[in-house]
């Protein structure tokens, strides 16, 4: 089996990430409650530990603004809605994925909030941003490298904009994530979301939602039981608890602590060369199949989108299975990336690549899809 | 290590729990949106498997109706805010955890909704329950056995009324699930909420909102990528698709089939007399010990409550730890349920049994707290 679908979560795991999530199981997975006693303080150590470890990694000040959830898009729901008000207005891109997409929506649709929509293919992003900036602009929000195509934005400078304009910059890094340095402070990120399980190399199950030191409190989407003050009716006003209600997954933190360890030995900079190579050595291949047609061409990362003329992309996607090959056909939750791209009526065919795919992949890649057209 | 805080999280878990999830990490954990290769469709495949699980084991029609979330606490928010509508009242007992009451009362201090609270210690609960009833009482939701001690209500009578006056009940079996014969259309249970990762012998980072075949469709609070529909800028309109938005956890997913398979394999009936036995056990010694106050002791299932006269509740728990016996002191999340018991500022000490637990377990627990009176 040849996996090329990483963008919706990476396979295989590193083994030290599948060893610590049978440890946790066995030996230390107490309820990380503010613990009495030594499995739920084990716990809860843990997950202190990796708490820093991702704070570290995105250049956060502070690990208790780290908040586990279950999913990327748990994590964008929370920072949605936990920092939009009433009368707010958002800019986001027209390549979001319904993770933020829908939310935005949800709360539009509702009259809550009124949403402006840039062109992330167009050269002056920046530019594109600020002529969208209304007075109750209260926040920016978009996908740091798409998951359709590899186009990924210039988080820096829209970090400086939003800083200048003092709006709230919410980063959705679900592809970036283990694929891109990123360091809050520096670049001006305010709120971080990823999953844990796609670039980072943990497991489904876990998302991360990092939250910028000194950012004003959000409120809360869902309550429950936090660990701390029991006794009041109300979230607590400290991070992280506020955002974590009820048990957290502990082995899928413990996994992404392994995870994160295994990035760095390896190093964000190797690890984007390397995509990027695979995706050079692919569309080199792909592009000189007749009737092939690659999406977004120049944005080259860890991710190429394409069609086969006259062939569905299901068919295309069925028969790569038949050979060996997982990659993902479709709209990949993104149809308004689809649309600006110009992909036809039944979405394309996405190939995506992860640390442990080899240039004999995009060998067997392009053989596959040649079998089609001849 | 002596481990009696399986009211938090049970363990150890069943071996065929953690050798289901190293299988699903290193053999079939693609993501399972609906597939367009094998390693994704091998992750739907197991999930639908564990939808049918659940939804046979908890008496529910139609697997399509079990939805997957992070935790239970996140089912019930789900569930509530899902619900609940601008207008409506809402019938609570006082033995509430937080993970109910929260979202409630957040709720209820916005003017969405008003709740009244019956006494969950009273003999008559339908009579307690009906006598609150008003006009616009949309819903009933209770804890099926309380987290703080052993106390269960008459689910089934609870359902008979919700049926004659068209409420929705809605029930957290948080303690019930794995403990006790839980029957969704026999019982009249609109919603059941569990976690996977108690009694149900599953691993943290899953919970579970099913809901009774023909109830209609709730309101969505998070919205995000849902594999289906993609092209739709709202959450779908069928389940489960509807409340589940972003990856699904799916390694925890797997491990919760296994734990369902186990504890059908010692049957719920057959767990529920151990646990009986082992508090009975404990109750007997404990209340021999001079100082030694239990609350709620006619409540005989799998959690037990107790003070030790003189001595703060944190200090007896670090004493028991000390001596490798694992419970938990504070408040259990559940003011309200210690308040009514009448214990001390300081909450107190919660024992809970789990299957794995012995008699001798109940003998080293005695020793251990006689230790701190003598």
């Amino acid at each position: 089996m040849i996996y090329l679908d990483n963008a919706a979560t990476t396979f295989p795991k590193p083994p030290q990430v599948l060893r610590e999530v049978q440890k946790c199981l066995s030996s230390y997975c107490g309820n990380p409650g503010r613990g009495s006693h030594r499995l739920s303080n084990a716990a809860g150590e843990k997950i202190f530990e990796v708490r820093e470890q991702v704070s570290d990694f995105f250049g956060c000040e502070n690990s208790e603004n780290v908040v586990f959830t279950l999913n990327d898009t748990y994590a964008l729901n929370l920072a949605i809605k936990g920092f939009l008000h009433p009368g707010d207005h958002v800019i986001i891109s027209n390549f979001e994925h319904n993770s933020v997409y829908r939310p935005i929506r949800a709360m539009a649709d509702c009259g809550l909030i009124k949403f402006s929509i840039f062109d992330a293919l167009a050269p002056d992003t920046v530019g594109q941003i600020e002529k969208l900036i209304r007075k109750n602009t209260r926040a920016v929000i978009v996908n740091h490298t798409s998951n359709v195509c590899s186009l990924t934005l210039p988080v820096e400078k829209i970090g400086e904009l939003c800083r200048k304009h003092k709006m709230i910059f919410i980063l959705d890094a679900a592809q970036s994530a283990g694929h891109e340095e990123i360091h809050m402070e520096k670049m001006g990120i305010d709120v971080l979301c990823a999953p844990a399980h796609k670039g980072l190399m943990g497991i489904q199950g876990c998302g991360l939602l990092v939250l910028r030191e000194g950012l004003s409190l959000p409120e809360t989407v869902i309550e429950g039981g936090s660990g701390v003050n029991s006794l009041e009716w109300q979230m607590p006003d400290q991070l992280p608890e506020r955002l974590e209600a009820g048990t957290l997954p502990t082995p899928a933190i413990a996994a992404l602590g392994e995870g994160i360890k295994f990035v760095r030995s390896v190093g964000t900079d190797e690890i984007k060369k390397h995509l990027a190579n695979l995706f050079v050595l692919s569309l080199d291949r792909l592009s000189s199949i007749n009737g092939v047609k690659i999406y977004a061409p120049k944005h080259q990362g860890s991710t190429l989108l394409f069609t086969v003329s006259g062939i569905p992309s299901d068919t295309v996607a069925a028969h790569l299975d038949s050979c060996g090959i997982c990659t993902r056909s479709g709209f990949h939750c993104c149809p308004s990336g689809h649309n600006v791209l110009g992909t036809p009526e039944d979405g394309a065919v996405r190939v995506s690549f992860g640390i442990f795919n080899r240039e004999s992949d995009t060998d067997a890649l392009y053989r596959a899809v040649k079998e089609l057209v001849f």
